[in-house]
């Protein structure tokens, strides 16, 4: 029998969730677990390794869920978020942030004397102070030089650019340049068909970096790619692009209103709701529920709205302060207070960091609480 | 001497917070005690009670603060923030949300037995539940009649429609409507001399309301105002309208740069900034901090910008994504990668939530740590 689940309001029997107290975050496990399997297949598939971006979720039972389906390791935002899943046992970390300053620089090397690390970066002033921490390792430390598919964030240009500082970074004695990494984020503003092109400019733009490289000695490189909208179409990418090696992508754990707008997912392909209640009904166009953006989080879409209330179209959230939400509904709609409805966020990964824990529920029945364990964990 | 503080990164010797690992929520505890000193001041002048919303910062230490400054009771926005601080002692407290929903009553009920609570509504079917809870208890529950001064969230309509709505809710046994409240929200909306209008217009509804109600029997009502904005300018308020009693201002603890493009701080009454870290120098316009919105909050403000350094006005905050800063610096600036700033959030009502500990300074050294104990209580 499944454990009892604690959403706050005590002990919860776990076979009627609809008694939890709201807001609560729900995770349909059986949506979650096709999703995570979807995507191993995918890049099965591709012939390319899968190293999901943890920072989506934040837990390390949903961590461990995806390198038993085949993950080669995790991505994470933050090196606490790397502490965290290598107290869980998770021993191969891509740290997809540039490491700087005196603290954070000897956190990772007390990380990379227990656990593989690979550690991205985009300067060579950041690289020298890398170069500190993996001379005192016992082995080099791994590194990827970001490189900027478009989205112009981090990294610097593909091909020549890259290429330099690559090989100036290989030149540091105690690091090994162990692959090309980028993020394609434009992706966000593509749709349907479009992502595609993104996808395989962004192979692209690894495999323009590397082909700069093998004059200077570095080969055999991971060539790693990264974003949910494009790993979708990883293997189109890699038709294109055979150099490419791993895709990194976080949100398709749970997909959001999102991506289902740039068209890479469907309503039943979002894992995670929040399951709220209606406050009150305080015009007939109006309506108030009790998640605003200290659960759904605050950020503006790729389109409209503030997320999707699941099986009726009618609702739109057209703003959300920190703990309402205010609906629009059509005058002659039934909505009162106290009805529960499930709203699935625009931006799935603000959320599990918002709420702590979440509630795992298969079939109707609550299975079992999914604890954030690298909630707030921004260092 | 004080304590250690843990940031995250270990215990970092309290007089040296520049080498606190970043990025970490500073709060000037000289600005922090201004601020709560000044709005109590202003409260006191005016002759009205002070409730901040204790929403704002989800700490017992700066809630204790407020009360031992004069504030009677605090203002929260869920009940898992009401349960917090009734565990830390504080015992006079108002649930401005309508509490709807079996789960939901059972708690409050158990808070009721234990301080005083006054709980908003703004609907009968919830002013029926809220009587049943009122009936299991010693003596009647004590309710605001929330009145909709403006902003169209929760609430009605000013005068009979409100008026209506609290003579309907005092026949219920187990209740005692104790008073009018409102939040005027629209002051986000208005510059300068344009709030103290705001503020009248608020109170004004409170008292229209309350004349309504007069004839059918309530009187020495309560009538409590509540925004930051308004708040500053309780004193011409209460000169207009003599029967308000009450401000339930937030924001002021720390204020923001919401709060100074409204015009009611300045840049040197923001208590709370983010320490962040330059990470990186991507081009000569542009740099990386980190700290995204996970740190910061990633809501629109009501200026342009996703918050403000200190210090120097040449970087433009232009893009957050969940961990990264994107920064827009003129081509000639010294910024590189290592390099600090502090950054003022925009609504600085999110980071508490998001952060889970501050660090209070003074005069340049970490002086203790500041738990947010009520982090993440959406319910």
């Amino acid at each position: 029998m499944a454990a009892r689940v604690d959403a706050g309001a005590g002990l919860v029997p776990p076979d009627r969730y609809a008694e939890l107290d709201t807001p609560v975050a729900l995770v349909e496990l059986d949506v979650l677990q096709r999703n995570l399997g979807g995507m191993a297949e995918r890049a099965r598939r591709a012939g390319v390794r899968l190293r999901p971006h943890v920072k989506t979720h934040k837990s390390t039972w949903i961590a461990r869920l995806q390198i038993e389906g085949g993950a080669r390791g995790v991505t994470v935002a933050k090196l606490g978020e790397a502490e965290v899943m290598a107290d869980a046992g998770i021993d191969d970390i891509l740290v997809a942030f540039p490491m700087v300053g005196r603290a954070k620089l000897e956190r990772l090397r007390r990380l990379a004397e227990r656990v593989n690390v690979i550690v991205a970066l985009d300067d060579l002033d950041v690289a020298l102070g890398l170069g500190e921490v993996g001379r005192g390792l016992a082995r080099p430390l791994e590194v990827y030089v970001d490189v900027d598919s478009g989205l112009h964030r981090t990294g610097r240009a593909p091909g020549a650019a890259s290429a330099a500082l690559a090989l100036e970074v290989a030149k540091i004695p105690g690091l090994r340049v162990r692959g090309l990494m980028t993020h394609a984020g434009q992706s966000y503003g593509a749709r349907g068909a479009a992502v595609e092109r993104v996808a395989v400019d962004e192979a692209r733009a690894l495999a323009d970096t590397a082909a700069a490289l093998a004059d200077g000695g570095l080969s055999e490189l991971e060539l790693s790619a990264g974003s949910t909208p494009t790993a979708f179409f990883c293997e189109a990418a890699k038709a294109a692009v055979p150099s490419l090696t791993e895709v990194r992508p976080g949100t398709y754990a749970f997909n959001d209103v999102n991506q289902v707008t740039i068209g890479v997912a469907e309503e039943a392909d979002c894992a995670l709701t929040i399951l709220a209640t209606v406050v009150g009904r305080q015009a007939t166009d109006r309506m108030i529920v009790d998640a605003g953006s200290k659960t759904l989080g605050g950020e503006a879409g790729v389109g409209p709205g503030h997320g999707r209330v699941k099986g009726d179209p009618t609702v739109q959230i057209e703003r959300l302060s920190e703990e309402h939400g205010w609906c629009r509904v059509p005058p002659g709609s039934s909505w009162k207070a106290g009805d529960r409805l499930e709203i699935i966020p625009n931006h799935v990964c603000l959320v599990p960091n918002l709420v702590g824990e979440m509630v795992g529920v298969r079939g109707g029945r609550a299975e079992r609480a999914i604890s954030v364990e690298a909630r707030g964990m921004n260092r």
